[in-house]
């Protein structure tokens, strides 16, 4: 009964993993739509939400499947529980993929994005992909060093963030309202990714060390 | 040990109503400082959060005590689970409030939101206060009508938002590019405070019926 329990955990916790790499590619593709107006893709990413939503139901009833009948204690409850979260951040974090997809798509077939920002979004899907892919390792090899890289990446995501409002707020923006409140929003969805990867990290080191990070409160997903 | 446990949980779920009147008020504060540009409201609202945030860390450590030292099962269990995840949304709640709060005291003395829009808001705000007091009565009174009006608030605010793009980016927008992206943020977040309101009420169906409601998915916080 113990090895089964040991095994359940760990097909979770691997599951995880595979949900994780699904949202990379479901920000990747987004923002490739995005920067590209590629109608065809937005719409790949939008329906493919539904599959993500049903990875984090089926992944979150193991887990609770788990807690029900295991009645697990110490690490192993503190392992699910986390996983509980995790599972809702992944799926909050392909939600906002989902939200990306669904601007390009409504402007659809201009840009959404004008072109002195695009580059900007290229690097905050670059910063976000390779966060989550960082959650992932953590989560898989328990690394405790790869959780440290995700508060200075989330420092970029916010530099990034910080000037996207100075571009569009200040007196060169030839763009209009449309496209600023787009960028406010997508740049919104980024940060939101990135700070879900960011709590992510912190659970997972809650984990491994039962401690909270110094200085830091549990984070909400 | 079975009686203390029962009075444990209610203890906890006591609480969580104890923090949805505080996120209530967080809420109303954060609107009339943003409405009347009161800046020491809107401080108080943001100092206010760190108060906030550490009911979210006690209550949800709480719960954790719980289910860590008694191994609840079935229905007590899925009602724990339930109350960690409506705490993380209780919490984000919180944030999105002091946010709000944050526009108002990035504008002062200036309104972030122009006079034709502050009916708008002011009805944004008062839906998301219902909905978060109904969340409340929902829980403390274990009243499954009063979780089906949270569909219709969610849409009445989903109306709200939309009516607030149809202004921001309609011909006659007179307050330039950055009170329109306030707008955009701005509704953003009181539609998102909405949509914790109504996955709380999900979850609340869930744990007194067991069933998750029709047609619906598993709500992410």
């Amino acid at each position: 009964m113990r090895r089964i329990y040991r095994s359940d955990l760990e097909g979770v916790v691997n599951e995880l993993v595979v949900m994780s790499d699904s949202i990379q590619i479901a920000v990747r593709d987004a923002t490739r739509a995005l920067l590209q107006a590629d109608l065809q893709l937005a719409e790949r990413v939008i329906s493919g939400d539904t599959r993500i939503d049903a990875m984090h139901d089926q992944l979150e009833l193991r887990a609770f499947t788990i807690l029900a009948r295991q009645a697990p204690v110490a690490g192993e409850l503190r392992t699910l529980v986390a996983v509980i979260q995790m599972v809702a951040a992944l799926g909050r974090m392909g939600d906002l993929a989902a939200h990306v997809a669904k601007i390009a798509r409504l402007r659809y077939p201009e840009h959404a994005v004008p072109e002195p920002l695009a580059e900007n979004f290229s690097r905050m899907s670059f910063l976000a992909q390779e966060m989550i892919g960082n959650v992932g390792r953590v989560l898989a090899e328990r690394n405790l060093e790869e959780a440290q890289t995700l508060a200075e990446q989330d420092e970029e995501m916010d530099n990034l963030r910080s000037d996207q409002f100075r571009v569009i707020l200040g007196d060169d923006w030839e763009f209009g309202v449309e496209a600023a409140v787009d960028v406010a929003l997508l740049g919104r969805y980024y940060e939101r990714i990135a700070d879900h990867a960011v709590a992510m990290g912190r659970r997972i080191i809650y984990v491994i060390t039962g401690d909270l990070p110094e200085g830091e409160n549990w984070p909400s997903t």
